[in-house]
């Protein structure tokens, strides 16, 4: 992608972003979009098919950093900050714009599957059994089950329960974790 | 309630599951389920403003049983079977047309919440503390945070990963979940 073409693209899905923090996605328009990054319609049908697929490009984008694990820290730090990170995410109006869309519409939830949550899970999973070769987390544990014991409980409050999940709720959650997957002190 | 009517109504919910187990939610239509309980549409009308009140009660009628405690039996053991009971009707026609009315409008995920998750919360609140009292877990326990731990991953599986919990993923859920909250073994 030349430099030009990257930062017309970048500019688009900062503009949408921008345009989400003040109007709902239902209200959000292509032409709107388009006057706010100082851009003509067709650039953006050039690039996207329809406003799902826009933004849904915008949140993963917002989610590109953040989400990192540092091997030199203990893991229980490294996942304080990814759920931090992905309770903010998905509590912004981006965020939460993106969880509407892939409620409603089977196509982006695909995408939204493969391009973030898949992708997030395998970065994750590395991290998880590279705390096990370490001795930090048990070996016997469910790589996949323990995942979801720390992400799911951050799904289920913001969809069905519809709240955000605070610092304090993460840090219990995060002892309650730990407690059931640490390797047993020496 | 009268008790020829109380029956007309579990007729009238029973059609409804069944006219689910053949036809998607929007296909579903007030006069066919009328047809299948042999009723007249003005008798459903009478008592449901929409298809989706009714089918959010033939959801909570479902509901009704599989998710009593036994207070005799270890805290495991009770959660084992829920956790079975709540993947079996989430998966089943009438739980999955229910998740997508939930998702979809605002007014019948708040019933959903108050009249099912509430509920159903307060009495696995009250099993989890009789178990703490009985000194099979913890008392330093967080009551909410151990609870989505045991549903959040259901439902998170169920409606992010759009796959069904099965027995061997519901028993290393169990583990990993009572290896944190358990208490210690004298």
């Amino acid at each position: 992608m030349k430099h030009k073409e990257a930062r017309s693209k970048r500019g688009i899905l900062e503009a949408t972003i921008e345009m989400l923090a003040v109007n709902s996605y239902s209200s959000l328009t292509i032409e709107a979009v388009a006057s706010q990054a100082g851009v003509g319609k067709s650039t953006i049908y050039r690039w996207w098919n329809n406003k799902a697929r826009l933004v849904l490009d915008a949140f993963l984008m917002t989610a590109e950093s953040g989400f990192e694990f540092d091997g030199n820290r203990p893991v229980q730090d490294n996942f304080r900050q990814q759920l931090e990170a992905l309770a903010r995410i998905l509590n912004s109006p981006i965020g939460k714009s993106t969880l509407t869309i892939v409620t409603e519409n089977d196509e982006i939830a695909e995408d939204f599957y493969n391009l973030f949550l898949i992708t997030k899970r395998n970065t994750a999973k590395q991290a998880l059994q590279a705390a096990i070769d370490k001795g930090e987390v048990k070996p016997a544990v469910n790589l996949d089950v323990a995942l979801d014991l720390l992400y799911g409980p951050i799904y289920f409050q913001i969809l069905i329960y519809k709240k955000i999940p605070d610092e304090d709720y993460i840090n219990d959650l995060l002892i309650h974790v730990m407690n059931g997957i640490a390797a047993a002190a020496n």
